[in-house]
Order: C-alpha cells, then structure tokens, then sequence
C-alpha cells in the first residue's frame, strides 16, 4: 500500500471527536475500531434491529459502514482545516449478510487536493471466518470551513 | 411514465407484510407511503439518532431509503414466486440532506426477468419546499424461493 | 426543468471547438447535435467498427457518449477560466444496444462551483422508434486552467 | 486471491474467438495479453486518435478497456453455453491517462451462477512506471444461448 503524507498531526483524536457526534452510527453501535492515515475499520455487533425482512444485516447498514469508514480513512489525511464531505458512493453486494459482526474496511485509493477516492470492503464474521459481503468505492470532497 | 404488467396482484398486501418485517427500517421509522406497480415512496421524520456529526441526515439513512424504495418499486412487478435482492448501487448525494422530513421516491426504469433497474431520488422536505438530496441508481434480482 | 445561469456567454463556441479537438469522437464519427445551458446531446451512426462480439453497439460505446455528453451539458455552464474533467461515472445498460443510430442526452442534475452532477440516458434509434438503452450518472469536476 | 473452479476446459480458445469479433476493440488496437480463470488484462498503444481535447487517453477508452477486461475475466469461468452480458459498471478516474501504453486489469471479485461481480483497474504506463488511471466495478450477467 501506499504511504501517506499526514497533514494534521492530531488527526486520530479529531477523527475519534467526529465519531462521538455521529447519532445515527452510536444509535446503530458501531465502533470505530482501527484508524491510521489512509486505512479506517468500523464494527457492529448483530442486534436484531439491523436486519431487513429475510433476516439479514440491511443492506443500509452495510452501506452506512462502509461509507463511513471510507470517510475516516480520508479525513485522517486531511488538513485541519478542512472538513469530509461524501460526494458518492458505489456498493456491490457480494454476499447475504448475516454474522455475529460485520466490518467494513476502508482504504484510500488515491488522495487528491479536493477528491479522495477509497475503497471500502465489509465483511461478515462469526468466529474466526470472514465473508466477504459488499464491496464499495467512495468519493469524498475536501470542504474548507467544515468541521471533521 | 411506462406502464408496467403486474404478476402479482396481491402485490400491495406482500409489499406492506415484508416491510414489516424489516427491522432496521421499522427503528428508524420509515413509513411506505406510496406502493403502486414500478413506484414506491418511503418517508422518514427529522429524529437527533438519524444524524451525522454536522448535523445533516446520515448519508447512510438516504442510501438505505434509497435502495428501500427502489426495492419495493421492483417487487410490486415480480411474480408471488419470486423475491427481491438488490445487488447494487450507486448514489450521488446532490445537498446536505437537512429538514422536517426525507423522501425517497423509487422509480422501475427497466423491469427484467432476472434484473430490474430502477431510479431513486431522495428530497428534504420542510414545510411544503423540497431539496433535492439525493439520485441513485439500482440493480434489483429478482430470486425464486425468497420471500418478498 | 431548472433554469441554469450561464456564466460564460461564449460557452457553445468554447464547447464545439473543444469537441472538435476531441481525436476519439471525431474517430468514432460521434456528432454533438444539442447544445444549451445544462444540456448536450451527442449522436453516432451505425457502423461495423463500433460493435462488440454479439453484433450491438459495444458497452464502451455508449460510456463514452454518455460520459460526453454529461461533460458538455455541465461545460456549458462553467466560468470561462475552468475546464472540465469527469471525476466518475457509473452506467447501467438496460436493453441490447442496437440499430441505425445511438443518441446520449446529458442533462445536469446539481451544478456546484467544484462538482457537477449529470444524468445521461443513451437510445437506440431505427426509423423514428427509440430504445432506452443505458442511464448513467456523471460526476464532472470544474478544474481551474483547464481549457475546455 | 481465491482459486476459482473451471467450467469449460476450452475457455481460452473461446474468450479469444469472442476478442476477435469485437470490432470496436479491434478499431482501437487493444490487444487481450493475460487470460486466466477469473483475471484478464487488456493493453493498448498510444495512438493519437484515442484522445481526448486536453490531450489524455479519453475517458471512454478507459472505461472500454476496464468493462472488457472484467468482462473476459468474468467469461473464463462460465460454462460452455453461457455468454457474457455486461450489467453496470462504475469507474473512477483517479489521475490523468497518459503514456505509451493503457493496460486494465479485470478480477473477478465474487463468481455466481447468475451475476459475476469485478474489479477493473487501468494503468497508464511509460517505460517500466505505472500510474493508476482509473478503477472499475463491474457486474456481469451469464446469459443462455450468448455466445462468448
């Protein structure tokens, strides 16, 4: 993988502060469980109410994941000055989602003044064994005067 | 608009009976407020735990009301024996997504034996004046022996 | 349809010298038949060289109309000092693309001073009869000294 | 990457009898260099008249490089009787595409009986350097009585 230029040196507790502000991702328990500049994982645990109507994650949720995580993976190389943005996202879904946990992993791809392009990837575990569930590129914009 | 054969014509009352049994939808508080053959319509009201740390509705909350309506717009064309998957998609988020309400209206571009293609456009709503949040694309499949 | 502000009264000039200059269209024999503020359409006749192994119009074909007419519908309503470069798109191809010629209709969604969001749908046309072949979703980037 | 199973013993001489008879690629001067079982790359030459106005290889022959790839990726694994139709596929352009040669990489992500899900990526290359140009997602449906 590529090395990173870090831009803001306190941008895991900026990012982490971010986090804490986001309701909808606390109300959903999700955890952000791996920062680095350029890499982002969140978590959630199974809890029935993510599911849709055949028992598996919703594909919203698998989507909110990995969406965010591209988020944080992004907004760890970005100035202080400059907050995250997503313009668009793509997702496939690979797999049905279903697992004691699902992760999403996201990765920047290429880190642009204004555009960060990432892929994010989740996976289903239970146990040690990890499907692969869904698979995502991000687009996200650099906004000046935004916070994280 | 095209006109759409419907194979199903309990296609409302199956629609209506899945969604209640998607969990993630029913905590968020999504209402199905429009179901007719290629179209369907999903509302949601302004809650603090559907927000991002700036304050704007989830990009995940419009993606998962997104492809919700998309989904139910496709099923209410597919035959009793045959349940709906999304397999994809792609949405570009045009606003920050901020108001009293978020619409999300899913539209059947093209109805396929296997796929069907579908347009979902998300608006804040508050008071009578809409924004437009949101345009997505959609794949649906349609699989036998699932359930709506 | 929204009413665009033209910020650039030369804009059709700016635009049909740019498309003159564009080697792969004029290669493929591609002609831009629409022009105005927020709209493009592109138009290429049938022939043997721009098909794929089944005989249809190749899918690469219609991104690349697609794609182009986005960029020239969104042009059209640049400042005169920025240029245009399509930061992604995603296309779904809806019916086998065939017959006398294909048209792309590129219509812009959000026109943002950084980012602009485009629609364009693709038909195949024979005779006076139109098949929707494929719809795309374009995300252009307005880019300071570019030429056109 | 995973180890995907063969179900047509003669899947080369297939995947380059269909190469053949796509004439847009033929135009183009691509040539199809590596085919295995679920991976597939694609390489063409500078020519002057595959560029775009600012002088880059355009967009279009990238996102025809990238479908094509994955979509010879994707057929390597199919039965005999089974053809390759390109669904959607989302690409991002991640920097300029200059240099003397484009070369796409297409890998089958996720292989089912119906849907192939791939990932594409594009590189321009001069001399023994590559830059990353582009990267694709691609869905690909197995369609009966298609040939290749």
């Amino acid at each position: 993988m590529t090395a990173f230029r870090v831009r803001n040196p306190h941008y895991e507790a900026r990012a982490r502060a971010s986090f804490e502000r986001q309701n909808f991702l606390q109300m959903m328990g999700a955890k952000l469980v791996l920062l680095e500049p350029g890499a982002a994982d969140l978590e959630i645990k199974h809890r029935d109410d993510l599911m849709q109507q055949h028992g598996y994650y919703h594909a919203g949720v698998s989507a909110t994941l990995a969406d965010t995580a591209a988020g944080y993976a992004g907004l760890a190389l970005f100035p202080a000055d400059r907050g995250v943005l997503t313009s668009e996202f793509k997702i496939n879904l690979l797999n049905p989602a279903q697992g004691e946990k699902l992760i999403a992993r996201g990765r920047v791809i290429k880190s642009g003044r204004t555009l960060t392009i990432c892929r994010s990837d989740v996976f289903a575990q239970t146990g040690g064994e990890e499907i692969h569930v869904a698979t995502c590129l991000v687009t996200l914009m650099a906004v000046e005067g935004v916070e994280g």
